[in-house]
């Protein structure tokens, strides 16, 4: 056995999974915490079913409103098939949250004390195929913009939240502020730079394939109650999408 | 441009150099520092052409006295081509000394700042290929003893040292104590682990690709005025050519 064998059993889905390739829009969509799913070989982490359901493991209802919008922008998707518990591909190898030890109240068993050869395989297993596929993508198309989907949960640390949906930036705000500047009057609590903003490690995604060469970009937030159902969705992608065409569009100018 | 175009032009070798693959020798040996050649793209990062051919950017003579041992043991020879500076294939992401910002008393302008996509760059384009491919050669091999050749430099923060041969090893020290137990009365000063140990974070390779798994293991530092020339490779790699068969051999028994 070898650093990397093994990593998958034989029956398991390659972890980076690509919808729509062919869609015309020039939306990629990525969702790095599509999936709550666990590698074989990890077992639960030691974590109870319950939790591998809850917020820790995966954005619950982002990959259904990531599908709507690849639907309705002729967007290309991108997800990941295995939980962010494993590895986080919204952060970097160095960061703390790539492979967390603690997740908000939950310690992780299965995370504990992980040697150079475990960080190894996870690293090279989920983190680097994830953006290296983006990478290629991104450079295969005429042109892109780059958003990324997320849910957040309604009580952290046991404190409510209120904001509903977050339009989250780093140093390019561009679409952010035009995607912004149409949200007023919606029903939907939309906010800036929340519930996190780059200051909490967040941008990742964004810093590594928008950022560079200067790619039109945004990261979305989605309070996860509202997207329990397909009715919540559905309102949550008709939303966005409308923002995003407008702050598109208000770009393109 | 993506996070990854461009890292190599056209005309630049791949990163992982492998050499007699078919070599029978149970000996794999692994030389992460062997060149001080710089990808293109990356310039001179700064740096004087004399800093450029210095210790840190590459192990001098170790390239040399690993191809000597890999004819002498038929030992399959896998060597990075590109220089530690950018990315030091003995280091994990998260280590400081991976992408250094200083080595020794230099400052390395190049590596100041570094961004999400510079650092991702780096990691999927010399750090990754270099240990997955370590990975599957020893997956496809019957047995592997690794053993990782470094040299190191004669004065250090204008100390000099005195030790000319370092046997290294991390927690198994099975292979480095039998080869200790057969260095003494030689003509070379052999210690263990120095000038450096595990505590430094030199063990990388072997934390990687021996630990887990249980192989026999060991890292051999030279120092450097000793291999600077053809007879002094020749007259180490006799040297320790003999000290690793009779390891090897008493390991076996």
């Amino acid at each position: 056995m070898t650093v990397l064998s093994q990593f998958f059993t034989g029956n398991e889905a390659e972890p980076v999974a690509v919808e729509n390739s062919s869609g015309k829009g020039s939306v990629l969509l990525v969702c790095e915490h599509a999936s709550q799913t666990l590698p074989a070989r990890f077992g639960t982490l030691g974590l109870g079913s319950d939790v591998l359901q809850s917020h820790i493991a995966w954005d619950p209802g982002a990959l259904a409103v990531s599908r709507l919008l690849s639907k309705s922008l002729d967007a290309t998707l991108v997800y990941q098939r295995y939980s962010r518990l494993v590895y986080d591909c919204n952060r970097p190898p160095e960061s703390p949250s790539a492979m967390p030890v603690v997740s908000e109240i939950y310690d992780i068993p299965g995370n504990a004390d992980l040697s150079d050869a475990d960080r190894y395989a996870r690293t090279s297993a989920l983190y680097i195929p994830f953006h290296d596929r983006i990478s290629q993508l991104i450079a295969a198309r005429d042109q892109t913009v780059l958003v990324t989907i997320h849910s957040f949960t309604p009580v952290y640390h046991g404190k409510p939240r209120t904001v509903e949906i977050g339009i989250l930036h780093d140093a390019d705000k561009r679409l952010a502020d035009a995607m912004l500047s149409h949200a007023g009057g919606s029903s939907f609590k939309v906010e800036r730079n929340a519930p996190y903003g780059p200051e909490d490690g967040v941008t990742h995604t964004l810093r590594l394939h928008a950022l560079p060469s200067g790619l039109l970009n945004v990261m979305i937030e989605v309070r996860n109650d509202l997207i329990q159902d397909e009715k919540g969705q559905r309102a949550a992608a008709d939303f966005l999408h409308g923002l995003l065409v407008a702050g598109i569009a208000a770009e393109a100018e």
